[in-house]
């Protein structure tokens, strides 16, 4: 089997497109996921997360893992070389990366990431996958863990053990999203890094973890594939992907191995996953104001406006996101904002039963 | 000189609606002023103005005091049936109360009512009128009180003096916006009343004074009707009226003469005059929100959320104005609405700066 064209074994970038979530409502919306938004900046996250691996001598072209309906947004943003694999269905991120897998060859090393995360130092990101690299190479299963900066419960952790190279851990411990008193006695002890969902491996060595870990997925996984390795995009059978557990490839694969280890780093990662995680990597004026589009502050501090074209006018209020968007308005704390899913639920709730 | 066709004397309401103001911005606008606008329940403030004051056995078709660029809503609002007096320019109250008192005759009624006030109780109200009646035809010019319900600061105060008739009492003093420590003493004191600027007189009584004590104006006014005097609209000379002098009611008049009297009322006056006035008057669900358009709640309470189209997402925010109205929005804590004026005229000077 054979990756393809004159490829020297250059890291392939396996991004993770797949994604529909609700928590920066109403800028993010079902078709039109905040991977494929530009949250800071011009590019949208995946243009940035596609950038992040693009240096030539180390990486080759990206294969994107998105779904049918997102093809064409993802080719028109990233161009016509990226490959494409088109999942039927979502089924998380296990049978996603097994696809990945099996469409390249074994020994392709495969730097997973997902499409709507920012790292503000994408040099030193560069810097940490090198540092992982011999280990990948040697079959082992590299994991990204990003240094907290606060005791934060809606992230998984990794505790490190020993070191077992430059710069890299073996794993001593996954831990599920603590509570508080163990996020803050985590952030205190500093063994302990955020699992920020980014893995480097050759395709051989996760099929075969995978194949011992979770056989259902592998097996499900390669069928539905079938002969369908292409340099090309690749539509798995939806019958087959369709009837494949749905599980993420951390309770799948990562914390069951034992040739795991981790790659600690800071790198101004953020998953960018509320409005309050987007106002904190927003520039902020003095007042702590991060604003786009049309709008008058008075007594106003701390408060992330946006706007796609109504005139906000916010006067003495601290501490909110206030987001116009299309023909939606959020005002929420932005303490709160991690809320904004439920409140999405309970829209599309009402909604439905309005009907 | 006579008033028209078999007019046996009935109070001739005047409304006065040349105000435009911007208290309650996003929702009032310049060419969208409020009294046009329904702001509780389907009729706008100025039909409900109207409607106060339409018995037919005591009260004669209205009289308008509005401006050309009114008119044409005015007479959408009120029909046919109702006389106009069209300002050139906008000169204040005591201008424009002359004009209308100089379009009837000195022995007619005039009931003179902001157009965008809301009276929860308007059968309280014609009692109060009829409590007034025989002093206005005596030659009195009777001011009407409203019971404070709370030390505002926002309004000019009436201190009763001994009684002169039935529910009507001798002026002892008005005072002018008091501080914080003046209004708490007023509403303990119990003999101040909220000046609603609401008027009951003659024509004549009230040429008589502004005669009196403000001569400048009533010659003006004079000059400016010059023959006009007619049962249909009005309009005054442009040049000779923006020359008067722009003043109140109140300070040209009102204030100085001796022979005003007051007829308290306790009848659900509100001027609805900011968004925390709104969101007292209008009906509340059991957590204190008023809503009005598309809105979907979180542990959010005591809320004004407004809506004309977009869908407002609140999540666990209390006592905020919510407004979404064209092309802005609003956020303020309810208590701190007096400033949209304020706010209003930092946009208006940045979009005149930025042009």
């Amino acid at each position: 089997v054979s990756s393809g064209e004159g490829n020297t074994k250059r890291i392939i970038p396996v991004i993770l497109s797949g994604g529909s979530g609700t928590r920066l409502w109403p800028l993010s919306r079902k078709g039109r996921p905040k991977q494929m938004l530009p949250l800071v900046g011009d590019r949208s996250m995946l243009q940035v997360t596609a950038a992040r691996a693009a240096r030539r001598e180390l990486f080759a072209a990206p294969l994107i893992v998105t779904s049918a309906g997102q093809a064409a947004q993802v080719a028109a943003q990233l161009g016509d070389g990226v490959r494409l694999i088109l999942e039927p269905c979502a089924r998380n991120t296990a049978p996603a990366i097994a696809l990945a897998a099996l469409s390249v060859a074994d020994d392709d090393l495969l730097l997973v990431m997902p499409s709507d995360h920012l790292i503000s130092d994408p040099e030193g990101f560069v810097g940490a996958v090198e540092l992982g690299l011999p280990l990948a190479l040697g079959g082992m299963l590299v994991i990204f863990g990003v240094r907290p900066t606060r005791p934060e419960t809606g992230f998984g952790y990794i505790r490190r053990g020993e070191a077992v190279g430059d710069g890299v851990f073996r794993v001593e411990r996954f831990l599920e999203k603590p509570d508080l008193a163990a996020a803050t006695a985590f952030l205190a002890d500093g063994r302990y890094d955020w699992n920020a969902g980014i893995f480097l491996f050759t395709a051989g060595a996760f099929l075969q973890a995978l194949e011992t870990h979770a056989p259902d997925i592998a097996e499900a996984a390669r069928r539905a594939m079938g002969d369908s390795r292409s340099a090309g995009s690749v539509s798995p059978q939806a019958e087959i992907f369709s009837a494949i557990r749905s599980e993420s490839i951390d309770r799948a694969v990562i914390e069951r191995a034992a040739n795991v280890v981790v790659v600690p780093m800071d790198v101004g990662w953020s998953d960018v996953g509320s409005w309050q995680a987007l106002h904190a990597v927003s520039a902020a004026d003095g007042t702590g104001n991060a604003v786009s589009g049309p709008a008058t502050l008075l007594d106003t501090s701390g408060c992330l406006i946006r706007s796609d074209g109504p005139q906000v006018m916010a006067i003495g209020v601290h501490n909110l996101a206030i987001v116009a968007m299309g023909d939606a308005i959020l005002v929420v704390p932005l303490d709160q904002s991690q809320r904004v899913g439920d409140a999405v639920a309970l829209l599309e709730k009402g909604a439905a039963g309005s009907d």
